[in-house]
């Protein structure tokens, strides 16, 4: 009896890029490479799920090893990502169709999506139209977040390390600030992403241990707003201290829901362009309690620093590309690797697996105990959670200076189809 | 005949502190210690100059030798700093006399300050009246700063390590936005520091290497800004490209001489507070050519940045606190150790020394023929300056996830004066 055929796969990058997202597409790739009796090409779309779209395919195949290892310390999105949203099956078959049409021509029979709550919700309705049109496609999900909010997973790829630099740059700030107070600047106010979960801003909270240690405020998305009571505690921490280092969460809100800074923008998915509630604040402060201050807002800095990354992170990010490869070849679909916790201290973690049903669009947000009661602080149970994921470092090589990334030059598989899609 | 007794010496951080400035306290001290013939005790004032006025001394001889070498690695200013600038002598002469009291209480014959150029100017003047006083005083200055503006020192210690974050910082966010460019952000705006030269926003460029490559422009404050030329810049960076990177110092100006952004507030050397050019100009894009934008500002992140501090800032700030105390003790005054440029490539660098009163209030921006012709970029002769200032990594050391920077918990010298100085 003859074996099957391996068949190619198709890999695509979605969303907000991270720093150790092309760690996972290294272990994907690395593990595909020794898995050939059942992955033929690995195919990455260029720019996400558009590459499929539009038959813009990247021959990974071509790449060399160095290459390929070099992706693990390289940040950003070696093959391209994309804020595009595949709508719902009855208000655009059309685009679901499309797809399989690709995957067809090209002999694709594993889907790979790298990426957050969306991306997986999409990898969920890729397997199942997949089926209904009479080309099964062996869906994996593979989690990335820098936001970790994703469920089931105890943790999201991405996140240690923007955890690490939050952390990292907040007891550095709070150095300089605690050093100028006396004559300058009293308060200082660092902005972070998260829009709608609070862990990036919870994870400054790992800069101080002791009391009185920086930072002395940390706005949450999950606390509703409150300006008296915020006003009071930078007050009481300048007075006590003598400076005070608030971290804020991009998507802090009101009592009545509405985010503190909207750009007014949308994304494609839908949410609000987020951005300058750092500045707001700080303002606001100084209008009030007429402190000297700074402001800081990260942006893409804190997502992208690859030279601040996660030992932890990068392993698991290489774990989780690696595992869905195996989860494919094991005749696992419409599932997602996930990071199962062991035990805090010592940390131990091993990959386990949640169906993508249960893990497109939920999100899962700071649990009430890991605040202080305050709400302005973390508790002993949140450092117990998040210091792990901070933990090591993994330095990238370094030329003239500076980071030696890699740029990927890939090769673009030849089109087999006529028709051009328009998006 | 009975030798001369040794005298105790007084050392102050004066300004916006380094990454790299307790660095040089630890070169400073560490020599300090190999010289007790000359030297008694190093005290230290608690927040700058601020210390010695109000005889608020720390007393460095009792803190122990790990402690001391942990400050090479510790960013901010472990002794505080401030922002006070003494007044012309003509002014108030009070406030020169009280610091001869001071200095005469406890027997301090030697004055480190550790500043940029309105602190050599202010040593310049105590090396002055303390002559006039009957009470000579060897005054050193110890050059430091981000902005890189002293005059004839190659370089000042704190600028390299800055060069080298922001350097490693738009590589970084510059592959984030060139991933998501496709179908989402297509215009980064990073601003940095730099009040009048554009020596930090010039570090930016050595991110990139290749046409093409990020940033795709420098806004420096040595360039008037031409709004219609800036936005075809952009344009055309984005048509040619799919992205744009822009790094706007801080300080940039438009024609009439006109900070673009400016909060309005001065501080204590009359300096406008500067802060929010990055979103300005990201705004602008937006309004003008309707890119998605993000917008980052870095702030004290940038210059409190040791985690990435770069080697050769590191051993030179080192080098000029040792050579302040080699200086002082081989009977040199009012002058300041420098660094002087041997050869570029391979880097080779000694320190040499300038007069206080030849640095003091100078400022050194960036020359013109270090900026491209359009003024939105980095010459080659730019960059050959640069490199070497960022070359080398010396990462400080990490306990669970973070780095383990030290505090100083400084035991207070006795106070032996009666009277006290109203700031």
């Amino acid at each position: 009896m003859k074996k099957p055929a391996p068949r190619n796969a198709f890999y695509a990058q979605s969303g907000g890029v991270t720093a150790v997202i092309n760690a996972s597409a290294c272990g994907l790739i690395e593990a595909a490479r020794k898995h050939r009796k059942h992955i033929g090409c690995v195919y990455a779309g260029r720019h996400g799920i558009i590459g499929a779209l539009t038959e813009d395919l990247i021959d990974v195949s071509a790449v060399d090893t160095a290459t390929i290892r070099a992706l693990r310390h390289t940040p950003g999105g070696a093959f391209g990502s994309a804020r595009y949203k595949l709508k719902g099956l009855d208000v655009n078959r059309a685009q679901y169709e499309r797809l399989i049409e690709v995957f067809r021509a090209h002999d694709i029979g594993y889907f790979f999506y790298n990426g957050g709550n969306d991306s997986m919700d999409t990898a969920h309705k890729v397997s199942q139209i997949g089926e209904q049109l009479g080309l099964p496609i062996t869906c994996i999900g593979v989690p990335k977040t820098v936001d970790n909010d994703l469920p089931i997973t105890d943790c999201c790829p991405g996140f240690g390390s923007v955890a690490k630099y939050v952390a990292v740059s907040t007891r550095e700030a709070a150095l300089d600030v605690a050093s100028m107070a006396r004559t300058s600047t009293k308060v200082f106010v660092l902005e972070v992403m998260g829009r709608h979960a609070g862990w990036i801003a919870a994870a400054a909270g790992l800069a101080g241990n002791k009391p009185g240690q920086a930072p002395h405020v940390i706005l949450f998305p999950e606390i509703a707003f409150d300006q008296p009571r915020f006003l009071d505690k930078v007050k009481t921490s300048v007075e006590r201290n003598g400076y005070c280092v608030v971290v804020v969460s991009e998507g802090v809100q009101s009592s009545d829901g509405r985010f503190l800074a909207e750009a007014g923008s949308k994304d494609a998915f839908g949410h609000a362009q987020l951005g300058g509630v750092g500045p707001l604040i700080a303002q606001m402060v100084k209008d009030a309690l007429g402190y000297k201050f700074h402001w800081a807002v990260a942006d893409y800095l804190q997502r992208a620093a690859r030279h601040i990354a996660s030992k932890v992170d990068v392993e698991q990010a290489y774990a989780v590309g690696k595992a869905a490869v195996e989860f494919a070849v094991a005749g696992k679909n419409a599932v997602m690797p996930t990071i199962v916790r062991k035990s805090d201290r010592p940390y131990r973690w091993v990959i386990g697996e949640a169906p993508l049903q249960a893990v497109a669009n939920a999100e899962k947000k700071v649990p009430r105990h890991y605040i202080t009661e305050d709400g302005f602080g973390i508790t002993a149970a949140c450092r117990r959670y998040l210091s792990p994921l901070i933990a090591g470092e993994d330095y990238p090589p370094y030329a003239s200076g500076l980071p030696a990334y890699v740029e990927l030059k890939g090769k673009a598989v030849r089109k087999r189809l006529r028709t051009i899609f328009e998006l």
